[in-house]
């Protein structure tokens, strides 16, 4: 056996079975062992951002690493956004990157460059194979570390490392070490900033303490301390909905942040970050919290987030008060908007009609703003977000969330601009005949920037600036865009097609892509 | 004034005046001061992957940089593999990378990422402005490296100093250092070995020295001494057709180019690099000359090539000897091939019907193994590659020479895999107008890895293999996919049909895509 071999066998031990993958001639014995293993799942990206991207949704989903095969650096190069992305979101990812034979590296052949430090500012582990019986300790380290950081893994194979022999062996389990713990002062000082600030303190949510459990186990302290609770501007993945937590995030526009967070005194980060503007505007803030707030780190990313809450609950009392901030089952009927298609009509209907355990990947954008807090009162459902602002992640995620939940309705709610960015990834739908409704929200403008013009000073475009900022002229046709890569369409333009469409989008099964013109 | 207003008059000044661009906040003031400079011309791509690769087709042809415009860390990220491209090219290049504001890093908002780690692997030149005052000489530098390195730069633009304030003051060209003159004992060593090694020696051209007139010298050495001449693999640019050196290339394949070389005992390289196999192959050497040949480094990349084959011509005594290869028109009229499609026939058409002064950019991968010595006796023309290996370069590359030559047609020779990656910028053609007749080699899938699997040994491919080197089920549909983007598209199955679409193509102005179904 060689090297591919033994990284496959490591994988699979570990029960990493899904791989997303672009390769090339580099990874060519790769390949082959992957074709040696029917139990590896392999997903074609015709992109690699569609590949990163899919994993990143996969992993979100499964609560497990996906692998990833790319082709040298500029391969990998296409998959860093989405890389980058699912750092943003502590996904465990273990990306594979073929390289040159160690010993045609410094012939230094066309597709040669510095992976490592391509990789550096995507990855949280990255790691070069020195050697054929390298691979397996190289690959167990990449996924203890892609679960325990958690994070984004990139180990770096040489083509002599993967077609190298190896000594055939039983390979075990790669021992995974648990999160840490959150040290007993740390809650005790959260414990007595939340009495203490009461109403004007708040939890930061953020990574696994967006689940349902531990965010109910985070509501009743709310209602024992008084305290609020939010959720970041974007989060990997919210369980949501009627009977769960009703979680405010915080504001994408700054002026809006600062109102919403003024009157907080002291912020608990539960993993999560201090809020901050996505950019930085002339005259205004960096940080959205006010300069007295104070900042108690409960945990950190790698710790065990649903543990530091149970042991905050604990300390104040709160494990069987009643939970706050529920989100309860929608009083009346719901009455579907009529006319013509608007934005906010598309996000109602979607919002009104979204069946139960469904996935929402959101990459509206600009058009959905609404959305989220639409979904309040919707049935339970999961709701991944763009994390990193590295826009073209949607269709990508729809795709690794429905591989990873194949018996679950994934919903991709996509931006126009920002869905171009990987519009292969509707292939690999296809390919896969995966379970997931596109609506795409055909405003043929990045819309976001006509605000940012407007936030900078300029209200009156001339030509170049409508050039950069306007997808029209042509129109994309998103109906044949989507049918030449085998993936069924339809176009609405009021919001009763719209919803005629959505609902039979709803009632089939296989990819299906709306595009709402609006 | 503010920063961005003085980047924009210093790429003005030095005669910058294109822009490929994918904006987004961070940019937003950079956008406003374009959007004051109507003699800018900025170009749309729908993903900086089209960005990149259209700059570089631009420069290839132009013979000076354009400028890009690149949001952030990820959006740079996207932008990567068409740079790593252009760098293996050494084109004159100008990235403009938009990041936060200087004191907002501080704050790791969701897009932060480490600019200069990813940029450096594929650029000759990385600069971070510092403050509003610093970006005029930093544009200045990267626009002096671009054409004297010459290469890719890329500058780093916080937001602040692009709206920080600047004093209004009359901007000057930016002096460009000329282009090293070869050292006269270099040019003496030269002609020496060539006279020594006689048909045993060859030039290795590269840049600048294959153009028509360095060639044609190049090709009175020849004459003079017996010596044979080769391009690399890949080349930048190559001006060709009847009555220029119809220049062979070092072949693709390891063994047939360890054949083509195996009777050279003395390369002289001109900018060029030893020829080395695109891939390490177990047992195969990575090296294609043979161990004994002697290298002689005449010029490097940044030297003035066609001088230093003029000091060589000079010293050889051959400025007047009628030039070796020179290619004869065609004795016999041309008939064209018939019957069902396939990749050698679609090519020969093209050849058979490729318009004088027409520029051809292929990335047909292994569709188009035969065409380029289908074109040595085709109407005098520009032959473009992609030079670095990292596919999806073609659509962009086509872009820019039609940006940069808006009199000429340009012919995409396009395989479909490589098409998908950056099938964006045919909207970009579309909203342009450009006048590009795009053939795409749809034999559905990776055909070069079908042969690198058997060149590891692997004939009977699996359920995975098939999945991860196939791009069928479902077969794309590359007329829907073109006319969904605005460009009109057909579809020939069989020579005649093709022949008939082709011929159709070249009598219209502006973009049209053929599928040729292999």
């Amino acid at each position: 056996m060689n090297g591919a071999d033994r990284l496959c066998d490591t994988l699979l031990v570990n029960g990493v079975d899904v791989c997303f993958a672009n390769p090339g001639t580099s990874e060519m014995h790769f390949v082959a062992a992957l074709d040696r293993k029917p139990q590896m799942r392999c997903v074609l990206g015709l992109f690699e951002g569609v590949v990163t991207g899919a994993a990143d949704g996969y992993a979100r989903m499964a609560d497990k690493p996906a692998a990833t095969l790319l082709h040298c650096g500029p391969g990998m190069a296409n998959a860093l956004a989405n890389m980058h992305n699912a750092r943003r979101a502590w996904t465990p990812m273990i990306n594979v990157v073929g390289d040159h034979a160690t010993y045609h590296l410094v012939h230094d052949a066309p597709l040669t460059s510095d992976i490592e430090s391509l990789a550096a500012p995507m990855s949280h582990f990255v790691r070069r194979i020195a050697t054929p019986d390298d691979v397996g300790p190289a690959i167990g380290e990449a996924y203890a570390a892609s679960l325990s950081l958690p994070g984004v893994t990139t180990v770096i194979l040489p083509a002599d490392c993967a077609w190298g022999s190896v000594e055939p062996a039983e390979v075990g389990p790669t021992p995974v070490p648990a999160l840490k713990t959150v040290a007993a002062a740390s809650v005790r000082e959260a414990a007595a900033a939340l009495r203490k600030h009461g109403a004007r303190a708040a939890l930061m949510m953020s990574g696994l303490s967006l689940r349902e459990g531990p965010m109910a186990t985070a509501a009743r302290i709310c209602a024992a301390t008084g305290a609020g609770m939010f959720g970041q501007m974007s989060n990997g993945r919210i369980e949501r909905g009627v009977g769960r937590v009703a979680l405010p995030k915080v504001f994408y526009p700054v002026d809006m942040a600062l109102e919403q967070l003024k009157d907080i005194d002291c912020l608990v980060l539960v993993g999560a970050q201090i809020p901050v503007g996505f950019f930085a505007y002339p005259g205004k803030p960096g940080r959205l919290v006010h300069e007295g707030c104070a900042i108690l780190n409960l945990a950190m990313p790698g710790d065990d987030l649903p543990g530091a809450i149970a042991a905050l609950a604990d300390e104040l009392g709160a494990t069987r008060t009643a939970p706050a901030f529920v989100a309860r089952p929608r009083d009346e009927p719901i009455v579907l908007p009529t006319g013509p298609l608007d934005a906010d009509k598309a996000c109602a209907i979607v919002a009104a009609l979204l069946p139960e355990n469904s996935i929402v990947c959101d990459e509206s954008v600009s058009s959905g703003r609404m959305f989220y807090q639409q979904c309040h009162r919707a049935p339970p459902h999961d709701y991944l977000q763009l994390t990193g602002g590295a826009i073209g992640e949607g269709i990508p995620l729809c795709v690794g969330a429905a591989v990873a939940c194949p018996d679950r309705k994934v919903i991709g709610m996509q931006a126009d601009g920002s869905g171009m960015y990987t519009v292969q990834g509707l292939w690999t739908q296809a390919r896969e005949n995966l379970d997931i409704v596109t609506v795409i929200f055909a405003n043929r403008t990045y819309a976001i920037l006509h605000g940012e013009m407007r936030a900078v000073g300029v209200n009156d475009f001339g030509r170049n600036a409508r050039l950069m900022l306007n997808l029209d002229e042509p129109a994309l046709d998103w109906v044949m865009m989507a049918k030449g890569m085998g993936v069924e369409a339809g176009r609405a333009t009021t919001a009763e097609e719209f919803a005629r469409l959505f609902k039979a989008a709803l009632g089939r099964k296989g990819p299906f892509l709306i595009e709402a013109v609006i």
